[in-house]
């Protein structure tokens, strides 16, 4: 089986990072060699990207920069770790991405889907995720979840109408596209857990027999 | 007349910074109440986006990156300053704008015109400079000259080649815009001063007609 590039989305509080340790239990176990990546972030100049886009500044940060410098972090990674390591046939396992600034900054922010196309375009190329699995959660339990961890970057601030918005998105991208599984976030810890090792099975045994 | 938006562009020293404080007497003199900004920056936001973009990182920066961190910067200076400034009829006289990004990164780095108009799209909406001045100078020339200033960014540290494109690419869409005025950087200080007057002789007196 070639590398694959395996993406982990979804709402703050929906159970991201328990799922991806779940991702990787299960590819020790599978013997594949992969690398984890993190949106925005994942080399020097995208982390510090990172740091100035969630930072609070004394200027309003416009719609358009915020979305340009995702992307900028976006292109980094993706030219200088993603690709690389897809070529050297090592698998991928990603915290957020594209699909992240489509629900975000597509939904949340409304910015117009055919700005998201271009900037993906450019920066994406014709790299695609081969599984993304989307953990669905009501943002009233995700934000209530992530303020217990601790104090809200700018982006978690926002009002709940933006994440009402941004879930929407990612539930009305989801369902036109066979690559994004949808789990249902909201079930007790052990259902959500056999619900993605279901996905991981069906995706290597399909993968198998390709 | 309501306010206009004024651009010095051109190569590394090329003399845009004697360009702009020309333009400033000249402002003085018609008594316009204006500001100055200066591209990739002009807000804190755009400033640590200057930095990072002109800084040497251990990692390649990617093209794209490049490129959407400039626009990023863009996006912060046009929607916080250039558009509130000449809303409140206020002139703005900016050093770089959009060209430089079609110069350097279209040119220079050779990025596909659709992605530069595309990103130009996003982040300009409708704004377009009413005059720019380019200062045209053989790359040769002006590097020399910049290098005489001190250390050389990045950006400036580029083979001779790329500037030889990026000044290509100016001249071509100098050429077929009838709003870019091509100084002839070349010529002795008096004869800049004088080009560069003539050309704000004339494009007062023809704003002043409308």
């Amino acid at each position: 089986m070639t590398a694959k590039f395996i993406v982990i989305e979804g709402l703050e509080g929906a159970g991201k990072s328990t799922a991806i340790a779940l991702c990787q239990n299960y590819f020790h176990q599978k013997n594949v060699s992969y690398i984890d990546v993190r949106e925005p972030g994942g080399t020097p100049l995208a982390e510090s990207l990172r740091e100035l886009v969630k930072a609070e500044h004394k200027e309003t940060m416009s719609a358009e920069a915020e979305l340009l410098i995702m992307y900028a972090a976006r292109a980094q990674l993706v030219t200088n770790i993603i690709l690389p390591a897809l070529e050297n046939n090592t698998w991928v396992l990603a915290d957020r991405h594209d699909l992240s600034s489509q629900a975000y900054q597509g939904g949340g922010r409304q910015i117009a889907s055919e700005t998201l196309s271009a900037l993906s375009n450019i920066v994406l190329k014709n790299l695609r995720p081969d599984l993304t699995i989307y953990l669905d959660l009501d943002p009233k339990i995700g934000l209530a979840r992530a303020a217990k961890r601790g104090e809200l970057d700018r982006i978690e601030q926002e009002q709940l109408s933006f994440f009402q918005r941004t879930r929407a998105k990612y539930l009305e991208i989801a369902n036109s596209d066979d690559s994004i599984k949808t789990v249902d976030a909201s079930q007790d810890i052990e259902s959500v857990h056999k619900n993605i090792t279901a996905v991981l099975n069906d995706f290597f045994k399909t993968e198998a027999n390709k």
